[in-house]
């Protein structure tokens, strides 16, 4: 099975997606939030984390991997970027297209690009959710190789702020309630085929970890001041380690960050917070 | 506003209650389910754990305070009873019912009793769930005072079994996503002004952890074992605290049991798991 070249510039939808005050609260606890972020873990004053937005747009309709003549067993999550242009609001219908923007020869693999894009009912732009992902096996077609080259590298300096957050020993069942139930964050068995000891928490269920880090550490939590977020992700948390994510501001608007984990070396790396 | 005593008998419903898998593994999060009772958290072979019965059946035609003309503010959770026919599935739909059973005199205030009766598909009766609340400020009416004296007392000897489980921060805030919003057990303005230094923790939240605790000791975590399941609510648990679970075989089929925490005296008392 292939990789469908022919699906770069190609878009899937509009479809309308929903959610709610629960679904809000749901992902919060998903990647961790605790009582003292009282904001984002009750309907009344409800504020919306930022990386929500990872999983605020779901829908049948939206699987690129359809365009792609996609094999789902070949796919590593390999970065994320969001972008905010209106804080979301704790209940909404969203309407969201998916386009895959790039793909790129890796050699061993390929690379992907897509773009979600979500509007609210004026037509509004509310975000925008950027998954990288690698396809294993899929790369020599003798196509671009695409961007190289490490960005948004920490000074080097101790960092400005650290932010140490300990997953809960099911932090991955709370997280996949928002969708993702792929059995890699769950099933024993299906981890060790894998190669893993045990399941692994998700990906973006640490995006999410560091997503509050840095609300706390540069925001005063307040979601409108996050513009964008973008991480690699670079190395596995297993549930129930502590996200350690160190954070420099390298300027007013810009926060350069990574996240370790004490059992690991670094876990999400080349990051970056864009601040209003 | 007083109590409707002339409710003593009448029913609503029936009403079409339904839920599924991730309402199922939302619940077991909600009473602190870990990964090790993975049958519990895993849509591949799920299991149901059976203080589920408790919200089941939600549905706003299911309000029994209608038929009592009650003020909620007034009402404290006295006891609860389960008792399960056969195991609850995975997902289903279930037809349900609410009965006031009795409501008995206690001078101070009145105890209400009410059944919710469910049933599957076919008609089959699936499970009982009885709570009991007391109506602070709604007796000396002249009513029966109902059954009094302790029951379930634990045998004078040390537990044969004790389980203990640490409850997580933000335990109250995932169990309230299965349908009580009671703003007593996330928002701590509302929680001072009810005289307590913090919210705390559901009194069914703590109901399910001991659940949990019978059926890993003496059920093998097979719900099909447990056929009912009795408290009486005796003090608070904050979130974050130990539930320590102290149970006594009185005989093959009767587990009497207990629970403690350790900054509090007994929480659950006068309590009873009855065996298959």
């Amino acid at each position: 099975m292939a990789l469908n070249l022919d699906a770069v510039g190609k878009t899937l939808g509009p479809a309308l997606c929903e959610y709610n005050e629960d679904d809000v609260i749901l992902y919060a606890l998903g990647v961790g939030a605790q009582p003292g972020e009282l904001d984002f873990l009750y309907e009344k004053n409800l504020k919306v984390l930022p990386t929500f937005a990872v999983v605020a747009a779901k829908s049948r309709d939206l699987d690129s991997g359809k365009l792609l003549n996609l094999d789902y067993t070949k796919v590593l999550h390999g970065e994320n970027r969001i972008e905010i242009y209106q804080p979301l609001s704790p209940r909404a219908k969203i309407s969201a297209t998916v386009t895959v923007k790039a793909i790129y020869d890796k050699g061993k693999g390929a690379v992907v690009v897509s773009e979600i894009e979500a509007r609210d009912e004026s037509g509004d732009l509310v975000f925008k959710n950027i998954p990288t992902t690698f396809i294993r096996g899929e790369g020599g077609f003798g196509g671009d190789r695409g961007p190289t080259g490490a960005k948004n590298v920490p000074p080097d300096r101790a960092p400005d702020k650290v932010v140490s957050m300990k997953t809960q020993d099911n932090q991955a069942q709370i997280y996949r309630l928002s969708g993702d139930k792929n059995p890699l964050h769950v099933d024993p068995e299906f981890a060790k085929r894998s190669g893993f000891d045990r399941p692994i928490l998700h990906g973006l269920c640490t995006y999410g970890h560091c997503g509050r880090a840095v609300l706390q550490a540069y925001c005063d939590n307040d979601p409108g001041r996050l513009k964008a977020f973008e991480v690699r992700f670079s190395g596995v948390v297993y549930p129930g380690e502590t996200i350690t994510t160190e954070m420099w501001k390298v300027d007013e608007k810009t926060i350069v960050f990574q996240a370790k984990t004490s059992e690991s070396s670094v876990v999400i790396s080349n990051a970056v917070a864009e601040l209003a």
